[in-house]
């Protein structure tokens, strides 16, 4: 069985910068950038401008991406304490507007990231940044580093996610009876 | 100069529990009660279903009481580390459902709470539900404690509401020269 092509967009939380990168794919194949930005608030602002501004920005982008799952990077009170309760903030508005659209959200850790693009679950900034660029064919490090964490988040999606999609499809095909002859990977 | 009515909606942001709890009134008068209580949604949901359910009791709610102005409680990494992240996200979602609205927001901690209704910050949870229930005039506290923890949000929002506005209105009149003569609180 041929998993198909699945197109994801990946979010890497915050307030100031939240990294916004899409890519189509799938495991054993190439993958392909579909687009990369990065939505700002200013800081000045309060909070709930801010998660109005976040929340637009990543309506915009899910119009123009028209993803079929979001990957959401998974946020842990005990990290940068000063930020991640933005941070939190900012995950929670990519979660419900995804949700509102009906499409899966993954939630992935930094370490699952990491390790699923570059090997090693404490790759720093730029060994992600350049796995990134090498896996998507770029000519350059996607800018700010927000915005090539989202790739990673999307790469790192396809990946598990079409592992996680391959084992919910056997499973299913088991309970229905029908993995006698069938084509299971 | 009469500080006019105002309706403040409290929420205390969670995901298993919300509580929601309205007052009107302005400070130095009684209170009254507009509505308490609690948005529950299921620990086994995923995270974007309990974000879309919290979403939608908030509109419920806001739909509903129509309020002036929004207090939510201003959530801290420091604590409760297990339940911090999901605290923090409910509260993201309440706060966007105001914004969106043009609704002003405020945030206050619950230490500032406590001190407003029962003139100590390290108040336990009984102390602010009694308080709750004497300033509203109810024959019980009200349950769960996060329906009794709004409804203190709320009347904390009155009242510190009041204050920041009146020295707003005191300020936006000295910066238009009209302080002489005027009817300055």
């Amino acid at each position: 069985m041929r998993v198909p092509e699945v197109r994801v967009m990946g979010v890497d939380p915050g307030l100031t910068r939240c990294g916004i990168g899409a890519v189509e794919g799938r495991p054993g194949a190439p993958l392909s950038l579909v687009g990369v930005g990065v939505v700002r608030t200013p800081a000045d602002h309060d909070i709930g401008a801010r998660l109005l501004a976040v929340e637009a920005g990543v309506e915009r982008w899910l119009d123009e991406v028209k993803p079929d799952a979001v990957a959401v990077e998974r946020v842990f009170a005990q990290h940068n304490v000063r930020t991640v309760m933005g941070t939190a903030q900012a995950a929670a508005i990519a979660i419900v507007c995804a949700a509102r659209r009906g499409l899966p959200v993954a939630l992935h850790t930094p370490s699952e990231v990491k390790a699923a693009i570059t090997g090693s679950g404490t790759a720093d900034k730029r060994q992600v940044g350049m796995m990134v660029s090498r896996l998507l064919r770029l000519d350059a490090m996607p800018k700010p580093a927000d915005a090539a964490d989202a790739l990673a988040l999307a790469i790192c999606h396809v990946w598990r996610g079409g592992a996680q999609n391959r084992l919910a499809d056997a499973v299913a095909r088991a309970r229905a009876g029908r993995t006698t002859g069938g084509d299971v990977p």
